[in-house]
């Protein structure tokens, strides 16, 4: 996590950054830059980016030696004053590039501390870091490159995949498995038992959560997040899944690759994301039931039932997006509507009595 | 948390397992089990279970040896193909009991790390379990069999019952108590302070919390959940009550005897809940309420006002559970609804005029 | 956190406590309480308080020696029986001034326990205090009287400010600034990385988080709560914000002063609020939008775009407050509202056919 100045060269010219993200230089190409910064931070000698129009106001007073725009934004940045462009088709993507070269990251840390406690029968690669107070329990891999930092807790036969990294605090009840290239932020709880009880005479009678927890590669895991063991088999997290901080995954859940779940979301028990279904801030997915390949969830919405493949949905329940949306504009009408509704009442029936109709 | 197959026998026959829940078997008892599987992980000698008809094709093609099956599935369950049924009135129930006879629980630990930092003047019972890195506050009582896993941090005054289990990095605050039988889960943290703040002259001035949190006898407190210690008196988590993962309960609130609060629910300062209230997934309970005997609010709903005894609620504010669901079914229809509207009041205007009566 | 009875005089005078609040006394100033308690739990010579007429049953039982009220109460204070009353403009601020003179708070621990483990570089004032397994990396400074109670881990280069109080468990990513009198509760992780991809040929590929978390003097923050890091400069909590438990703060996010963020309340990627802002319990706004001074989000509504100071909003999504309580009062009347508008139809048609005129 950390990051260092040190090592790096002290300015980069705007061509030499465009050929390391595969971009054109608009203007010139030899304006030395010192570091990458916000479009309101963004000093003199700063390379800044602009990729929304919402933010041409910044992007027109800010002091920024050059900016990182797409093809969309030429125009707009050219607008207020001359100043070199460095463009591309994806702005965020060149500045997964970029940025590490203006804050190189740290070399990895390495070795066991004095501190760190170790079960038996365990196998820590040579490369693996262990920081102070880790916890580690019996029968437990962890492999190349791996970082468990400072009290980290694994309990026993965990797995840890090569050059995954655990954040501070962050738990591993017996048994979960992490993939290669997985990180796993500070106070997340991976494997601790899905709530499952059995109602018995007045008392909730638990029922025992003799499962796992498995996270295959290059998923991110956020902070304080917690993902519960299966009943009886896995808890599974498809490969390259990203998932943000204080969200709760339920026992038996399955996430397909490459889906994300943002901030507080939270899915419940025995529910099947496929791949790439993504859901909002705050949103969630009600037990036993399936989001097909690429759903999408709108923020605070709550999916009740299963939902098929690429549909958008939003809403409690949650329907089809854009009916949704419909809706929700609708719904500052009804007091009007229901006014309107009256009138019609009263006039219908002045015209029916004077229709001689007092039907 | 840890479950070993060692000293338990390779294989069950499925009548001993009925006679272990007081069920019936439908065809051949001497059938033999080697473990317990969901239907679609079942090889040909697991027993599984089947209590949705939800499920039904997964029955069908399971590979299971046998089912486990509540009355109303013996037909479903028998259809496909003959296989002999273990027939329970309630297989969460059964599950309850079978699951440890495969998966035995390891024998409880025991004894003090030599890592842990005891305070003074604590009473810790020789059969209580301090795992490394515990820290134990002043003036504590830790009774027998009570097990604090790694990195748990007790403040002064602490209470922990009979046979209560705290898993890593839990923290209990200054007086908490928690009662026998209670399972506090990674990460959850009880007693932190109340939310209480009095504003003068533009300032945010912290209301001292005194009070503390009381955790009943067979409580269970999911990864990461919040509950605040009281302003004066007692937060109080009443006997028996469930509370899984990420919930937050505000200060000065009462839960009865069985609760049951789902992931993410949270609940606001000086709520009572009576016996046997549940809250839904995401849930939300205002402050100074209060929920009667039983009431159920569905996921994602926000009850603001009191509601007596017995009676289900949802939406936000929430509302008798039937109207809302009428009313949600409603909600698509609003824009037909406004449509039809005004074609009403173009016809009647001119039907009006018509009948020359243009009022 | 721990309150000592110690040190304190064993009763005091209504009139003594009337002049430590600047209150008024109605009747014997001279009558003795022991102790401030709830209405419920107050015994025959203890001070309760009193201040919403929905508690006026209980007021009227309480067994009080002499309540605390606001000038409103005085009337409804009086009814049942005649009892000393403390009369004072605003009893929260009250309570401010007398829980510390019958809970008198514990002297600040100081010094460095044995197993703290401190990093490289850092300057640590004699007066603060590192509890047991304390983790402080590289370059750290904590000034006086700050103190990181057990468990808590600092990365490197992380700023505590004087007299700030970090709970157990607590963990404070590389960078992360504390100002002055700031308190973080157990289990908040501040600094984690913000939550950002860019999608590349089916891969979300990771931008590097390199900015940092500041926390101005005098915040609070609650249990789990987790603040992200800035991506290349500033997530930012202003002086005297209040945050309750598991509350989520995007990257880039950037709080004015005495906000207040109940529980379980979120924030999505740099958004801005200016001072003041409220945000009720499990309450959402959406990255990207700006809610001015004294914007208040009611409980569980969804800010998804921009709102003027002073605004008041709820729902989801929010529209202004008084607009979607009239709109959630109309909601239940829908199926009404169509019943009507299907007899309308069926009259208007009856009428028009009437009247020879069929279209």
């Amino acid at each position: 996590m950390a990051r260092s100045d040190q090592g790096r060269p002290a300015t980069f010219a705007l061509s030499r950054l465009a050929a390391a993200v595969g971009g054109e230089v608009l203007g010139d190409g030899k304006v030395q830059v010192r570091n990458l910064r916000t479009l309101e931070h963004a000093a003199e000698d700063d390379l800044s980016f602009f990729s929304q129009a919402a933010y041409r106001v910044q992007a027109e007073v800010s002091a920024a030696a050059a900016l990182l725009v797409p093809p969309s934004m030429v125009e707009l940045a050219g607008e207020g004053r001359q100043r070199p462009l460095l463009v591309v088709e994806d702005p965020s993507l060149a500045l997964v590039e970029l940025i590490p070269l203006f804050h190189p990251p740290p070399p990895p840390p390495r070795g066991i501390h004095g501190t760190a406690v170790v079960g038996k029968d365990c196998a820590i690669d040579d490369s693996a870091y262990l920081g102070p107070y880790v916890v580690v329990g019996d029968g437990c891999r962890i492999a190349a490159g791996a970082a468990l930092h400072a009290h980290v807790v694994l309990g026993n036969a965990c797995r840890v995949g090569v050059g995954s990294v655990i954040h501070p605090h962050a738990v591993l009840y017996d048994g979960t498995r992490l993939g290669d290239a997985v990180i796993v932020h500070s106070g997340a709880i991976l494997g601790a038992d899905g709530f499952g009880y059995a109602t018995h005479q007045g008392k909730h009678l638990k029922v025992p959560q003799v499962g796992r927890t498995v996270i295959e590669d290059e998923v991110e895991i956020g902070a304080n997040s917690t993902i519960d063991r299966a009943l009886l088999e896995e808890t599974h997290i498809g490969q390259g899944s990203k998932i943000d901080n204080l969200v709760q995954v339920g026992h038996n859940v399955t996430l397909g690759r490459g889906c994300i779940l943002c901030g507080q979301a939270g899915i419940a028990g025995s529910t099947q994301l496929d791949d790439y279904v993504v859901l909002g801030g705050q949103a969630g997915a009600g037990g036993h039931i399936t989001l097909g390949r690429g759903v999408q969830v709108a923020a605070k919405s709550a999916v009740l039932q299963s939902v098929a493949e690429g549909l958008r949905v939003g809403g409690i329940p949650a329907i089809d997006l854009k009916d949704w949306r419909r809706q929700a504009m609708m719904m500052p009408r009804l007091g009007e509507m229901a006014r309107r509704l009256r009138s019609l009442e009263t006039k219908l029936a002045s015209l029916a009595k004077n229709a001689g109709d007092d039907d």
